[in-house]
C-alpha cells in the first residue's frame, strides 16, 4: 500500500529500449519533479569505432530530452548521416547507424570514461549538456555485456546480433557477463522507492540484466512493484521478444508468459485489452500501446493509481 | 651529384603542414611511381574528444588523395560540420574545427592506435582507404608533441597555442617532448634516398621535429639535401614563422634566415624572386609560390633538375 503524497512519492522506473524510454517519458510528465528515477539497462553496451556506445540510455535520455523520432527508436530526430556516409564510402564498418549529431554523445562519453569518470557521472553528465533533469542510473558502472548463444552454437554480442544479423539467428540463451554489482546509486534510488516500475521492455535483453544484479531483486520484492506488458496480443510492440519467448522459455508469445518470468517478484500488471488472464496477480487492463505523447501521459497516471490501490 | 635514371630515383620529402602538402603534391605527379616516400612531422598531433589527430599526416594525405580544399590549409573539401555544431549546441569544446567526413579519419586512427596498430601501419591503412598509393610516414610512431612555451613563460601544447590562441602569445622556446627515436621505415627510406627535400614548412615547428630523431641529421649530411624556403619577401605564405623568426632565433624573416637555421645540411636552396643572397649555398631562384596545382608541377620538376645539377 503506497500512502505518500503525490509531492513525497519516490519512483524508481526499470527500463530497457524503446517501450522503457516511452512509458519513462510519460512517468516523468505525470509525476512531480524529483519523484522519478529511471534506472537503465547497460547490457547493450558495446564498442563501435572505438566508442562506447550505450544503446538504451542514449534512447532513454533522448526520449526525456525531447529529441527522439516519432519513426524510430534510436538516435536524435532529424539528425544527418554524413559520418557514416564517409564511413562507407572508404569501406569502414558502418552496420551500426550513428547520426552525426547522436555521435558527440558517444565521443563525449568515450573521453570521459577514458579520463576515468564513472558510466553513472558521465551519463549525469550527458544529461546536463541535453537539458534533462530527471536521474537517469546506469545499471551498473563496470560493462555487463549481454551476449546471445544462438542455437547453431554462436555466441554473439547482443548489438551484433540484434542490428548486425537483425536478430534472425533462432536464440538459444541470453547470457550475461561482467559485472554482478550495481552501483551505490541504484542500491539508494531502490532502497527509498515508494513504488518500482518495470517498464514494457524485453525481460530476457533488457530487464534480467537490471534484476541479475546483486541485491536488486530482494530489493524489489520488499517494495511495491508493477511491470506493464511488453506483449500486446502475442506481439511484441518493438524487437524480437515475441520469437524470443518460445525459443529460451519455451513459452507462447503472451502478457501471461512474461508476468511467468517475472514470478514472485510483481505486485500488480498492466496488460492490454483482451489480454488478461486468470491468477492471484492483480492485473490492469488497459491500452498499453503508448506511442503517441498524450497516449503516454494518460497510462503513466493510469498506472500510479493502479499501483497506489494494491 | 645524383646520377640515378629517373625510374631509379629515391626521394624522401619531410613535410610538416599546406606548405609541405602542396610539395610533396607536385613532387609526387613529378616524380614515377615508387620514387616519393613522405616523412611527416607528428609534433603537432593531439588529442581532442579523446581523438588521435595528426594534423599534418592528414593536411599530406588529403593533399595527395585530391581531397583538400584551395581556400584552406585542412580538413576536406566541401565538408560540412554537424558534429561540430552539436557539440557547440551543447556547451562541448569546439575550438578545433573537426569536419564530418575528416572525422571518421580520427575516429578510424584512434581505434586502430588502441587496438595496438603502429601510427606507420595506421597510417597507410588510412592512405589505402582513401585511394593514396604513395608512402607516407609519420616520423615516429611513440609520441613527440611539440610545446610552446611563450614569452610570458606558459608552456603550451601547439595546437592550442596556434588554433586556440591564433598563435598570439609571442614564443620563447619550442621544446620537444617524448620519443627520440624514429621508425624503422623513416630510416630506411632516408638510407635508400638519392635525394632529400626539406619542404617549405615552419622549420621550428614542422621539420625541427624531424631533424632532431636520433639519427635523421646524420642520414640527410650524407646525401643530396635540398630545402624550399617557406619564407618569400620577408612573409610566410600561411603560419606564424614570420614572427617566430625574430622571437626564438634573433633573425629577420628572410628565405636567408631559414637557410642559416638549416646551416650544414643543405646542398642547395630554392628561394622565390628576389630572395637571393650571398653565400656558398647554390640557390634555385625560381617562383616557389606553389599554390596552384600546374605551379606545384613546373616547380617539384625544376626543383628535381636542380638537385639533380648540384
Amino acid at each position: 500500500m503506497i500512502d505518500r503524497a503525490e509531492s513525497d512519492l519516490s519512483v524508481v522506473a526499470l527500463a530497457g529500449g524503446v517501450g522503457g524510454a516511452r512509458l519513462v517519458d510519460g512517468l516523468h510528465r505525470a509525476l512531480p519533479p524529483g519523484a522519478l528515477t529511471v534506472v537503465v539497462n547497460t547490457g547493450d553496451d558495446f564498442e563501435h569505432w572505438g566508442l562506447h556506445i550505450s544503446p538504451d540510455l542514449d534512447t532513454v535520455m533522448y526520449t526525456l530530452a525531447g529529441l527522439s523520432p516519432e519513426d524510430r527508436g534510436w538516435g536524435i530526430d532529424g539528425d544527418t548521416f554524413r559520418v557514416l556516409v564517409e564511413a562507407e564510402r572508404r569501406g569502414i564498418d558502418n552496420w551500426f547507424q550513428l547520426g552525426d549529431r547522436d555521435l558527440i554523445t558517444h565521443l563525449s562519453r568515450t573521453a570521459a570514461l577514458a579520463r576515468g569518470d564513472s558510466l553513472t557521472r558521465v551519463t549525469a553528465d550527458l544529461c546536463k549538456t541535453l537539458g534533462v533533469d530527471r536521474p537517469i542510473l546506469p545499471m551498473a558502472d563496470a560493462p555487463r555485456p549481454t551476449r546471445i548463444v544462438t542455437q547453431g552454437g554462436e555466441d554473439l554480442v547482443f548489438q551484433e546480433w540484434l542490428v548486425k544479423l537483425r536478430a534472425a539467428p533462432a536464440v538459444r540463451e541470453v547470457r550475461h557477463e561482467g559485472t554482478c554489482q550495481t552501483t551505490g546509486a541504484v542500491l539508494d534510488a531502490l532502497t527509498a522507492a515508494d513504488l518500482i516500475v518495470v517498464c514494457p521492455s524485453n525481460p530476457y535483453v533488457s530487464i534480467d540484466p537490471i534484476l541479475t544484479l546483486d541485491g536488486v531483486s530482494n530489493l524489489i520484492r520488499s517494495t511495491t512493484a508493477v511491470a506493464v506488458s511488453p506483449i500486446l496480443d502475442g506481439k511484441a510492440v518493438k524487437g524480437p521478444l515475441a520469437t524470443m519467448l518460445p525459443q529460451i522459455g519455451g513459452r507462447e508469445p503472451s502478457a501471461e508468459s512474461v508476468a511467468a518470468h517475472y514470478e514472485g517478484l510483481l505486485d500488480g500488471y498492466a496488460v492490454h485489452h483482451g489480454d488478461s488472464f486468470a491468477g492471484t496477480l492483480p492485473l490492469l487492463e488497459t491500452n498499453i500501446l503508448i506511442q503517441s505523447s498524450n497516449d503516454r501521459l494518460l497510462f503513466a497516471c493510469e498506472l500510479i493509481e493502479f499501483a497506489r490501490s494494491l
